[in-house]
């Protein structure tokens, strides 16, 4: 094997883009050998999603506080290679806050044991990670969507919308998706069985919504936040259920964007916005992933995601999602 | 008697102040004969409520339209002059949507009949009337304070936030009253029994909040809206919950004022901002009342009101109200 590489957070990209020199690539240090509750986790798979810039910029309250000259956190899938941590074996597949490394050292508490199965590290990072369960928990606990309920998803091909929309079809929900392109429409309502998709870039957003959904929306998940979320205000039903799972306009523009000026819409409609973290939800994280396996068994729910090969690529793949050019979840190959 | 008179809207005040302008003063027309389900009312005394220019906007669905020449229409209490209604009589007093003017024919269906005690029509519209039932329904089943949390209430001077500040004391909360001016601030500490004032025209609200409340805000009540509200978003609790029940800041200003640009702090804190109108609690309005009424005699609540006499005062009085200049429930009389 070649020299281990580890790409660490050079400078913090607060309130602008990311940049290929937010990062820097360098060959690990000698490693101290394991203490107690270590494990040694050879990187296989590492998530791209949109909280890395926030971790980046220390931002919130999301998670751990991050330094410049640490090692780039993401969500990631590897093999354990060596372990000081009862239960967990050289060999077994875990899942959780990994890094942009070629090898980490973590503590087992950290981490997750994921079943040893064909595409594992997909499913543990997709449909049976982050995305799935932010979706399943987001939308069942949060934005309790009821039959018949019109659902609302803007970002509706990224790697949570493609699910929460997937997830209201099951519901009973009618459902439709808020998308840039032509390409990631068909692919909402042809794929993945979204009623309509509303390609952003090329309609105008609030009539097609007051066409396709005249009694309003009941149920709008947002990834995006920004004028489309203030748009689709306008445009909710009595108890409407808001709920801001992401707020990707707020990483493309230099400083805080205005918030929706019709949030006062949610008096007259006696609605609800609502925010929330996957980590509310710990203890029932495993009803949320028997669930969305079982769906996946059946073929009630598909996950696309788009892999790119190589550790060397993660900045420039971070930075695609940035731009919203992937189709459902993004994922950086370390290794097989 | 004089001649009956009404005011009549002449102008919408859409984005803008309300001016005397906006109101004609004329002598009834005649009036037909009742029919049947109606009853003729005297007018003793009405309302001011920042819904009236939301009215007169014909704003969001508040309630039933109104048209340039109609009666301006105002919470109120009168007394039946002549009654077509079942169980309806003359000399009872009434309460419901009446208007200004000295008298006016109602449907009986839209008029709830009111105790006919000492003080009947100050508490009819106050403490037991929309002002007391929304603080009551909008702070323990929209904001559903814990004992031991903090409240903080903006507009704490006005008719509802001084009753949301007294029900909040009698939850077991900490409460925090947001206030224009040390009359007010003290009127809040000292009368009603709230832990703390900040006078937002003296003071740093976000950084007096910060040093009252270093654990964050549990029930935010909302009142205002504005850059008020932005600043106390960001200093939200785990879980907090938002209630947004009135917004003047959209009164005072050309357009639309822009959202709280801090909403995306309710993702970092797993907390929610949620709107209600009095009208989702209508079967319950008399568990309501029958709670204030108690806390009334046992003097664990005060209502402090300001009348103003007389009909030809109306328009003037309500401007007061969007200036901030009452202290409590404003009331103007009309008849004895």
């Amino acid at each position: 094997m070649e020299t281990p590489l580890r790409w660490t957070i050079a400078a913090r990209p607060t309130a602008r883009e990311l940049v290929p020199e937010d990062y820097a690539l360098d060959s690990h240090p000698a490693q101290a050998p394991l203490r107690n509750g270590d494990l040694r986790v050879a990187v296989l798979m590492m998530s791209c999603d949109p909280a890395q810039k926030g971790w980046m910029e220390n931002a919130g309250g999301y998670a751990a506080p991050t330094e410049i000259g640490d090692v780039m956190p993401a969500m990631g899938v590897g093999r354990v290679m060596e372990s000081r941590a009862a239960g967990f074996s050289v060999g077994d597949l875990v899942e959780g806050r990994l890094g942009w490394a070629h090898e980490l050292v973590v503590q087992a508490s950290d981490m997750r044991k994921v079943q040893d199965e064909p595409d594992a590290p997909r499913l543990a990072l997709g449909l049976l990670g982050t995305s799935g369960l932010t979706a399943y928990f987001g939308l069942t606990r949060v934005g309790v969507p009821q039959a018949g309920d019109t659902l609302v998803v803007t970002g509706a091909a990224g790697a949570v919308g493609s699910i929460v929309g997937q997830l209201g079809k099951i519901a009973g929900c009618r459902v439709i998706g808020i998308a840039g392109g032509p390409d990631k429409c068909r692919w909402l309502t042809e794929e993945l069985g979204f009623d309509h998709a509303i390609d952003y870039k090329a309609e105008k957003v609030k009539q097609r919504v007051r066409e396709l959904a005249p009694e309003g929306i009941d149920v709008l998940w947002d990834n995006v936040g920004g004028q489309m979320l203030d748009d689709l205000m306008t445009r909710i039903a009595r108890k409407a259920r808001v709920v801001i799972c992401g707020g990707i306009a707020r990483y493309q523009q230099q400083g805080r964007p205005p918030g929706p000026s019709s949030y006062f819409n949610i008096v007259f409609k006696s609605a609800r916005m609502e925010g929330f973290l996957l980590s509310d939800f710990t203890p029932d994280h495993d009803i949320g992933r028997d669930r969305l396996r079982r769906w996946l068994a059946e073929g009630r729910i598909v996950q696309r995601d788009e892999v790119v090969e190589g550790l060397e690529n993660a900045p420039q793949t971070l930075m695609r999602l940035f731009r919203g050019e992937n189709f459902g979840k993004l994922l950086i190959k370390v290794a097989d």
